[in-house]
């Protein structure tokens, strides 16, 4: 797929906007340095026409993920650094109003991922109205944003009623996750009936890209809650540097890759026949906030740490084994480690796209650092993946001893909007 | 000064460290890529005794900052992109035990922002003990980390006891901050004996340092709050382009330069005969967690906001001029404007060393985003400047329709720490 050309056609769905003659966040890259005058003090701003938003800043562009495709990007896309995840509620029972809204996301977001301000165009150019664009990320590429949107259970069904006349349509893979043994789960951090999963390798672009599409949701959509991720502890890229989480484990080392054509239609995207048509393409994501108990981390020695995970600290090698891409011996692992029991070996060949991010929310009331792992994990059905594979980790896992689950959301990511005119969720509601 | 050297002594003096033959960041850096097996698998990690910290690679050199100096780095250094800030408690009344605490932490303060361990050397080599160094940041250049401290009022006196016998040694500069109008100040991000600003731009080496700060500091200090900061807000490199704050203005256009060393001197390093001798070369730092109210700051007016800062949006001009750093002509501002209330022109020529940072810390129980700027000011004499100023602004400044303070301390931080076997807070306890 051309993925310029897709973009630049974009705009032109937006009816009209590039009329309005903006300043967009390329062009700002691509003359701020040259110092052209655009401000016209107290009377807002005028822009020059000629600045348009197909003025691309080389340097920008290559920074841009394909938005249209058949597969939403945000999934097998090389994990990026940041992370801004906001869950969603509902706040309206009208149908029509919900899908307005997913249209006008949709537009934002393929204006947004592409280095472009909210509206295509410019941040001010109507002084008596709010800008269309909050403009934080004014001046700032594109930064590899990407923006997946997923349903969840309670946006087909609620306390028993059929909200918007989806319940038939629900995917049967799109379970209510069971209580995990050990699961500390508060309300406030799960749950919700959307989600956006936003990363960037520049945070500033990920919140600005949540707060525009939460500010284009006002009076359909709340906020439930959202999480920011500073650190990827996941890699989908094998040949880089695997990054580590705050345990300071290599975390990814075997994972699906995002290149693995195979790996990803057999355990990722929902195949043709897999349940609810409209999901093909698309994927099932797990969200779990997982506190880490730093402190008692931080005591135990290195041998229990190396333990806990079957692999070495600092080169990540498997036990028995010299390097950390060798091939694992399971049998030289403790037979409660993590990776031992978390392998496609032990598990009839399970694999999950594994996308998490750490944070650190400050400290709780007690002096500790609130910080872990915020995992995000992508599959072809939940009940042949996640399920069973934490049922066993929360029963025998010797990392729970360092860690608690405060935080579950799952959602049914629709496939990719393969087109300008298309829509988030069209499949599901058109 | 010669930072390099001075750097590489100071290991030197952390007690025979380099003998116990560590695998540093650095060396990760240069050696990882050629994949030297460094793992034993089942019996801890025994790193090759060749590869010692004094094998830095050279992209991750030019990334120090110098540790040792005059003036303690984290003020006047060029902004870095992120940023982790804690305050914390001192749980202990044993003088000798905070002493030793200060110097432990000056060797890994000094270790870390040279992109080394803490211990200087190996993340493992003793299978039965906690790892020195967490870990999380291995492989991971210095990445510009800076580390400031300073001392809260409460260390030199609290509910009226003299703690440590330094009641008669608190500056008067340190005065307990008044309660300005508007204050909604949350016990739980307030005050604090002492701060640690860590400064970098990789927010997993910033998290890091604290962490492991928090970790040397166990039982003599906890953790009263801390903040994460994702962008800075300000700029003391007038060259480079201006950050803008989550209201998408421009931020830190005017503002002390990190290399302007007259404003330095005149404005935010402590001067002989200032007043306490201990702090010459020090500065005094005012922390304040400023929530915006994002929402309504959204669907305000372009105009209305122009009018709030007295300068436009996209290019930051004031009022009446036509580019961001044309000087303004405050009479053309409207009278409540942020900057005409802030400008020297306006304050008998004050000026403050403003380095603040975004946050947003997931949303509130509402719904809202939890956003806003933490701001982070240093100044030679509080009472002279922050004081006066922020009076004046909690007073008539058409921001605070869109800004709450919820959270405030104040901290005396000491002069640099000239050279290894210096510890920080040496002017003070020494
Ligand atoms: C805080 C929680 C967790 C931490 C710190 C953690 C850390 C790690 C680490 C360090 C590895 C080894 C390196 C690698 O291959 O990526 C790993 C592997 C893995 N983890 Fe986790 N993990 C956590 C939670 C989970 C959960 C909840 C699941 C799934 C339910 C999971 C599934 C896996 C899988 C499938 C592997 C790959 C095993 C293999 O094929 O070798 N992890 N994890
Ligand atoms: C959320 C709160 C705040 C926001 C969003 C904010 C934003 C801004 C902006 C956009 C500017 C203009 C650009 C520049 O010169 O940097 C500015 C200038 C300034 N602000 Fe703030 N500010 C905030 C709080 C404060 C506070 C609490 C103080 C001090 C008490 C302060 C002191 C100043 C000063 C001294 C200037 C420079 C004025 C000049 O010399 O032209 N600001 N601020």
């Amino acid at each position: 797929m051309d993925a310029e050309n897709e973009q630049q056609a974009a705009p032109a769905e937006t009816g009209g906007v590039q009329q309005r003659a903006g300043l967009s966040r390329r062009a700002v890259i691509g003359w701020a340095g040259a110092g052209v005058a655009i401000g016209a003090a107290g009377v807002g701003t005028v822009a020059a026409a000629t600045m348009g938003s197909d003025t691309p800043a080389a340097a920008a562009q290559s920074q841009d993920v394909p938005f249209w495709g058949e597969h939403q990007s945000g999934i097998s896309t090389p994990v990026q650094d940041r992370l801004h995840f906001a869950a969603f509620d509902v706040i309206t029972e009208d149908r029509d109003a919900l899908v307005k809204m997913l249209k006008e996301w949709t537009k934002a977001a393929a204006s947004i991922t592409g280095g472009r301000e909210v509206g295509g165009g410019a941040v001010g150019v109507v002084p008596q109205s709010p800008p269309d664009d909050t403009g934080e990320a004014l001046g700032l590429p594109a930064s590899r944003l990407t923006l997946t949107i997923g349903f969840g259970p309670t946006l087909f069904e609620k306390d028993g009623q059929d909200r918007f006349g989806l319940k038939a349509k629900r995917p049967e893979a799109l379970v209510d996750l069971p209580k995990f043994k050990g699961d500390r789960l508060e309300a406030n951090r799960s749950g919700g009936d959307i989600c956006i999963q936003a990363c960037a390798d520049d945070p500033q672009v990920a919140v600005h890209a949540i707060r525009n599409l939460a500010r284009i949701g006002m009076g359909v959509v709340n906020v439930r809650w959202s999480q920011l991720g500073f650190g990827k502890t996941s890699s989908t890229t094998p040949d880089s540097q695997t990054p580590r989480n705050l345990m300071g484990f290599k975390d990814g080392t075997h994972n699906i890759a995002g290149t693995d054509a195979d790996g990803l239609g057999k355990h990722v995207w929902v195949a043709p026949g897999d349940g609810q048509d409209w999901m093909t393409g698309g994927s099932y994501l797990v969200a779990r906030r997982i506190r880490m108990t730093i402190e008692t981390w931080d005591r135990a020695s290195l041998q229990d740490q190396e333990d806990t995970f079957g692999r070495t600290k600092i080169e990540g090698a498997p036990y028995g084994k010299q390097k950390e891409r060798d091939a694992p011996d399971l049998a030289a692992m403790p037979a409660t480690s993590h990776v031992r029991l978390a392998h496609p070996d032990s598990n009839d060949g399970l694999m999950i796209l594994r996308r998490g991010y750490s944070f650190t929310d400050g400290t709780d009331g007690l002096g500790r650092l609130d910080a872990g792992l915020f995992f995000l994990a992508y599959q072809r059905d939940t009940r042949k993946a996640f399920v069973p594979l934490q049922t066993k980790l929360a029963a025998s896992d010797k990392l729970n001893e360092y860690i608690t689950h405060v935080g579950s959301a799952h959602f049914a990511c629709p496939p990719g909007v393969r087109k300008p005119g298309e829509w988030w969720g069209q499949t599901l509601f058109g």
